[in-house]
């Protein structure tokens, strides 16, 4: 399923998603200009804003108010992206250079804010309260995700269910937004919407978990990131996880997180294990197993080509590379 | 004026504010929790939840709405402050350490933005769609001043008029949704928001401009910060601006932005320069015409007890030395 492919059913008002996000963005400052294309052209599969507008489509299609829906989802995913640039110091996203890096990281920081005040600003051209409200919930449940993840950063001792708890605020919850979101704007029934959350919750669980598999299995010149660069921030992850669960008195990762000093060694000898032994196949599984709950969802709605088409995106999270 | 007695009318609401945003601050990181708390207690005199309360008073009394929308507006205003201490590098504010001093830029930037999403989630609290859109225009405002605001630093050739753009976005924006917020909860008629609106906007540039006069004249103690730290880290505020209209082909400002290299004596040639004038008691004359702008706009307003506290407050702007 390639990412043109999956585009293709909302292709026009998409097209619009672009136009109000790059509308919305404009300055009167070159600098803030040239920041703002920087953020916007590294930009990745306008995931979030296909599923919004495809759950859009259940119940009256309300192009009006979907179109800035989905564009305030896109624009507080980058806004978000640009923030954590500066949190976790990075110099490159998705092999381009990041604000941070090329400009310093008080531009980055009020670039942000600068973005999330128009994701806020066109949220609100939804007209509705509800949708506004599902907003500023997953604005708590991503700042939430984000800080528990930086406050135990090299703290050894947390299991999966913690893991999926963070992911659920810091990735899934934007998921279920962009499909819950469409299906508020569409007017759709409780049963519907109550549906549209569960996929997009779960595809968001999924997605999570595939790059966090990826940062142990992925290429590093298509991920643009070196392997392993979430242990090596103390960030544990679901491979790490069920390394440390296989091995629980002695494995590199416990002596990482004790012994920084000797970090790349160590390291290198956590992907290995990792890389060696079933562990990442495991990691799979759990996706497919969220990404199957994803698919069942959707067996709530109708049988449409919508439906086939969110389906269809359920199966480019799990098989992407990149 | 003190700070009590503007806070007496509205005293037991002010409580319920307190109450809520340490409600929703509350966290179950104790890390977090003591970032929070670090923030919250270096905290100022709250004026902008007193306005709101206030002018929520002119049409219906709505508590249940109108204590959400002042607690909003101060955790907003407290996240705004915790950014700026990163783009700023600060090491204290209000003569207290900052968060960025004692965690990490990374803690800040997301400990801000956990803030502004609590600040979203309680403005969603007012149930209005209507004041929610007050809301992100404020923050348009904001993020947009503070960004031109740092994209023009060391900018020589900027004159006045640009500057009362800036604090209107960066300053006069939150205080006039404070005023225009509590009116929209009220259900005040169209003539009396707009003399909320604009009493708000004159008082908050009237705030900006004292502000800045502080940071030449203010005793260095008191304000917790080293005098003329504006001009050193290259931002022009009306005091530099009127010593540049006044000496327009030499002065230390325009060689301290051309030579940032000896910026301390220059910058101590300034200062010099500034408190020696009249520069001075222009700045405050033209700080007394935007007070005035204020209190004209209160005669709009039905002459209550209530219209009496926001002319004090306005009185209280003025004359404050720290």
């Amino acid at each position: 399923m390639s990412v043109a492919s999956i585009h293709k059913p909302v292709q026009q008002e998409l097209e619009q998603v672009e136009q109000a996000i790059s509308e919305v963005t404009r300055s009167e400052i070159p600098e803030v200009q040239r920041m703002l294309e920087m953020v916007l052209s590294a930009s990745g599969k306008r995931l979030r804003p296909t599923i919004a507008l495809l759950a859009g489509r259940f119940g009256e299609h309300r192009p009006h108010h979907l179109v800035p829906l989905a564009a305030s989802i896109e624009l507080l995913h980058t806004a978000t992206l640009v923030h954590d640039d500066v949190i976790d110091d990075s110099d490159t996203r998705r092999g381009q250079p990041t604000v941070n890096s090329r400009y310093h990281n008080a531009s980055s920081v009020m670039l942000g804010d600068y973005m999330f005040a128009h994701a806020a600003d066109l949220i609100c051209r939804t007209e509705s309260i509800d949708v506004v409200k599902l907003f500023t919930r997953t604005l708590l449940a991503m700042a939430g995700g984000e800080l528990t993840q930086d406050m135990t950063a090299y703290e050894y001792g947390q299991d999966t269910m913690q893991y999926f708890h963070r992911i659920a605020g810091k990735t899934a919850s934007l998921f279920a937004t962009s499909a819950e979101g469409g299906a508020k704007v569409a007017g759709a029934s409780e049963e519907w919407t109550k549906a549209l959350h569960d996929y997009g919750e779960n595809l968001g669980m999924t997605f999570q978990i595939v790059d966090d598999i990826l940062d142990f299995e992925g290429d590093e010149t298509e991920l643009g990131k070196p392997t392993g660069s979430d242990l090596m921030s103390g960030t544990l992850t679901l491979p790490s996880l069920l390394l440390m669960e296989r091995h629980p008195d002695d494995n590199p990762v416990k002596k990482l997180f004790a012994d920084k000093q000797n970090g790349k060694e160590l390291l290198a000898q956590a992907i290995l294990m990792i890389q060696d032994t079933s562990i990442l196949e495991e990691s799979h599984a759990v996706a497919r197993d969220f990404r199957d709950r994803a698919i069942a969802a959707l067996e709530q709605l109708p049988d449409t080509a919508n439906r086939a088409s969110l389906a269809e995106i359920a199966d480019h999270v799990i098989q992407r590379r990149s």
